[in-house]
């Protein structure tokens, strides 16, 4: 890609050309799926409607500040709750890449019904290079597992119509400024939410303490940085661990979960450093993890690993 | 206790009242066993037999260790390798209280074979007086499960000898340093070994990986107090944990299990901090496990917190 505006012109154009009647877009609060929405109104306008699904596995108030980014992007959207699609698909599963793959059969399915009703057959996506690249190069000839790219199952009705397939990361930033789009408030958030931040069984009650966990390191982190604490991290989040240890409760001893905290420093996300925040910081986030989930996790962890051998996110 | 030697001369005499016969000793290693084994020999000289058994969970070259340990205390011992027999108690485990349960149960087994070959029902134990304060105050009248007390079962047949049960850490020091015991080189560790280090399953697979583990961590820690880097902690150790995340490994996805690094600072092991290590300390520990454990181990997480809410050991 050369120039934003440009692309946006034949992006739109091409778009116009895919979409003969309707689109339904998968708009799930990132920077990409936005800007693939924004596009995909400027094209065919309330012809392509855009959904965000609350799978509840979003973080404290996701929903709250999903709707302001796209008031401020401009974008026409609707939310549908779905929760409790989403746990009874997650009910007694701990392998990770099931995990994913229920959660995208589930988005897809929920996606069909939208489509059907809103009587079309497109599904307008924010894939973009690395999502496919990582996942094997081709969309439909490997196990896939991101997010974007395993959702469609090969008995799909819909077809695909991803915008900014060919982009990578920094250029989609570009496209999204072109757009009018504000830079986000949040760090980027994967798709399956806080599922793949729950090891092991997903429930509602382990989604909570995750929930929790998050909210603490997002805060801390946040105000670490703009006090000039540590330097702003790439990525920084929580992971609730379903080992049990003993913990001291008053005069009890108590069994409780353990919550492993990851904050890395990395600029494409290909490899990534284990931060060294100070250790004040650290201090305040298990203190605070182990009060606000007193009795339930009694143990807090910092992922010291880089990528590779680690990967940024645990599932 | 007021005064070391007098202590000696004083247990000697109720260690000769409470042995008519022949005693077994239950020798682990660490320093309050040796100093009562030293202590009944004093009293009644080879009529107590010192057994250390190798339970297939001891850390690396810790057979050896502890065998030049009481060869510089003077204590005549013999070693009984019993791996087999602790795996199979373990088998399909999970649940810590239940692990040192049958650990407990194992060793007491062992001992009452031991005791009839050698023609006893006395068994002397270096009990000190945290252990059984730490479980509940008595010794038959609560759910044990500190291993020094937790050991016999109703049905025994063995009389329990605990020479040192009223003594604190620091005055077992003392005693042992009148004894002539020298300074043990390496920190204290539990009866039960490397299971309480293993979170979940303990197989010998699992528990080969928590003694790479824990040598690492006590190797980079020896390493960072003897050249200045750091104060000599309290206790440092690694524990396995039974959690899968993904991790690279040269151009392909794997799935590994984590460590968690736990190094504290105590006086009294009542309360405890974690301890912040220089950062370059914890990258070493974290990529030499990953390395040593290739493919197996994928992430590695410090512990920072404290005790309570935390304990010092995971179970």
């Amino acid at each position: 890609m050369t120039d934003p505006a440009q692309f946006v012109d034949e992006a739109v154009a091409r778009l116009r050309a895919a979409i003969p009647g309707r689109a339904i877009i998968a708009a799930s609060g990132g920077i990409d799926s936005t800007a693939a929405a924004i596009l995909a109104q400027r094209a065919v306008g309330d012809r392509a409607r855009a959904i965000f699904v609350d799978n509840g596995l979003l973080r404290d108030g996701e929903v709250a500040r999903v709707r302001a980014f796209f008031d401020a992007s401009g974008l026409h959207y609707e939310v549908r709750d779905a929760a409790d699609r989403f746990f009874e698909a997650l009910d007694g599963i701990v392998d990770p890449e099931e995990k994913r793959r229920r959660i995208g059969m589930t988005f897809i399915r929920l996606f069909e019904t939208e489509a059907d009703r809103f009587g079309t057959d497109r599904l307008i996506q924010g894939t973009i290079a690395p999502d496919w690249i990582e996942s094997g190069g081709s969309l439909r000839d490997t196990i896939k597992t991101h997010h974007n790219v395993g959702g469609i199952p090969l008995d799909s009705r819909l077809t695909l119509v991803e915008p900014l397939r060919d982009l990578y990361k920094d250029e989609v930033r570009a496209v999204a400024r072109a757009l009018g789009i504000p830079e986000p408030e949040r760090q980027p958030f994967p798709g399956p939410g806080l599922a793949v931040r729950v090891n092991g069984l997903v429930t509602p009650e382990r989604v909570r303490r995750a929930r929790v966990a998050n909210r603490v390191v997002e805060e801390e982190v946040e105000r670490a940085f703009r006090t000039g604490a540590m330097p702003r991290p790439w990525q920084y989040f929580a992971v609730l661990l379903p080992t049990r240890s003993v913990g001291v409760l008053g005069d009890n001893r108590v069994h409780g979960e353990a919550v492993s905290v990851r904050i890395v420093e990395s600029s494409d996300a290909m490899t990534a450093t284990a931060a060294a925040p100070p250790p004040a910081v650290l201090k305040t986030i298990a203190e605070r993890i182990t009060r606000e989930l007193s009795g339930e996790v009694v143990r807090v962890l910092y992922d010291i690993t880089d990528k590779p051998p680690a990967t940024i996110e645990w599932e």
